[in-house]
């Protein structure tokens, strides 16, 4: 069976609804662009998807295929089913922001995943008065003994993709990060475009 | 010269104005007991010290003596000016709510830290529509290579403190963290009271 696939263009954001019972496959369409992922409760924009419930759930800082991906309500909303990249995905850092690209040097206002998704959601008629900490899919972070951290590349290759499936009825945000400074989209900082496609029961 | 040394009760919350230019201490009275900590402006309440912003700017993820500890705006809200324990407090884990004792086994109502800013909060005439992760401190939660993280107990002794320095007039709210089934608190599982005084300029 073949989905419709969609566009997440290169440096934007889009959302869509899901069913419980749905799942969202996110595609790596180049190989190494990080695509910041949010999930908000359909009946309440207030319970999402949450970094710091999920760790401690987990007990590890890198969800895997397999996990239940929790929200600030500590309940599953979604469950992280396929991976077919090495699984390095991040959940410390931050969607950027314009106050981001200030910092790095930057004068003029530059594309950032904090406006994309508030872009995103406004494009479904929703708001959510918080910009919840993404799950920074592909995006490698690696931590050493220390704490230190650093920006590494993408370990995923083209056309890598998750799968994510919705435990209750939500709304999915992904920005195509628009980090062209730092590392984090390959070694040629051009982000790229990627793709998803909604995935039956 | 002396300061008045005011108590976070155990397994309770406070709030405290700070001026831009106080600092506040906060001391592990006996030793053992994790303050849950948030900033807040007293501008507007929908900027706070954030811990996903805190851990890229720091390129850290355990904030140390000298830090300045930033807010969702990127802005310094706090210093981090000194600390005579060993240093070791967690940026990663949610503040525990009553959901998180559920998943624990409590069948009735606990305590918790969560609910402890919100009433700290309240005694100020403040609300606030987030619960931001806070800045666990004396938290020990370490992070092996693969990512794993455990539930540590402090490294810190009797009388040990931090002081942390406004940046901008904000509000400091804390909790005497009431878990006592995990043994983040110590080993014996038991919250205890911690103080605070207000530092001048």
């Amino acid at each position: 069976m073949t989905h419709a696939q969609h566009s997440i263009p290169a440096r934007r954001g889009t959302a869509t609804r899901l069913g419980a019972g749905e799942a969202i496959r996110i595609i790596n369409t180049h190989g190494a662009q990080v695509v910041d992922t949010w999930a908000f409760s359909a009946d309440d924009m207030g319970e999402f998807m949450s970094m710091e419930h999920i760790r401690p759930t987990l007990g590890r800082i890198f969800p895997t295929a397999g996990d239940a991906l929790v929200s600030n309500r500590r309940r599953p909303i979604l469950m992280f089913e396929e991976d077919t990249s090495p699984g390095r995905h991040d959940t410390l850092i931050a969607a950027c922001d314009d106050y981001r690209y200030g910092l790095l040097g930057c004068t003029e206002y530059h594309d950032n995943c904090t406006d994309n998704l508030h872009a995103a959601l406004r494009q479904l008629g929703l708001t959510s008065p918080e910009t919840p900490s993404p799950l920074n899919l592909w995006m490698n972070i690696p931590v050493d003994a220390d704490g230190r951290t650093s920006w590494g590349e993408p370990l995923s290759k083209p056309g890598d993709h998750v799968v994510l499936r919705a435990v209750m009825d939500c709304i999915v945000a992904m920005s195509a990060c628009p980090q062209d400074i730092l590392p984090i989209n390959g070694a040629a900082c051009v982000p790229t475009e990627a793709h998803f496609e909604i995935v039956g029961r």
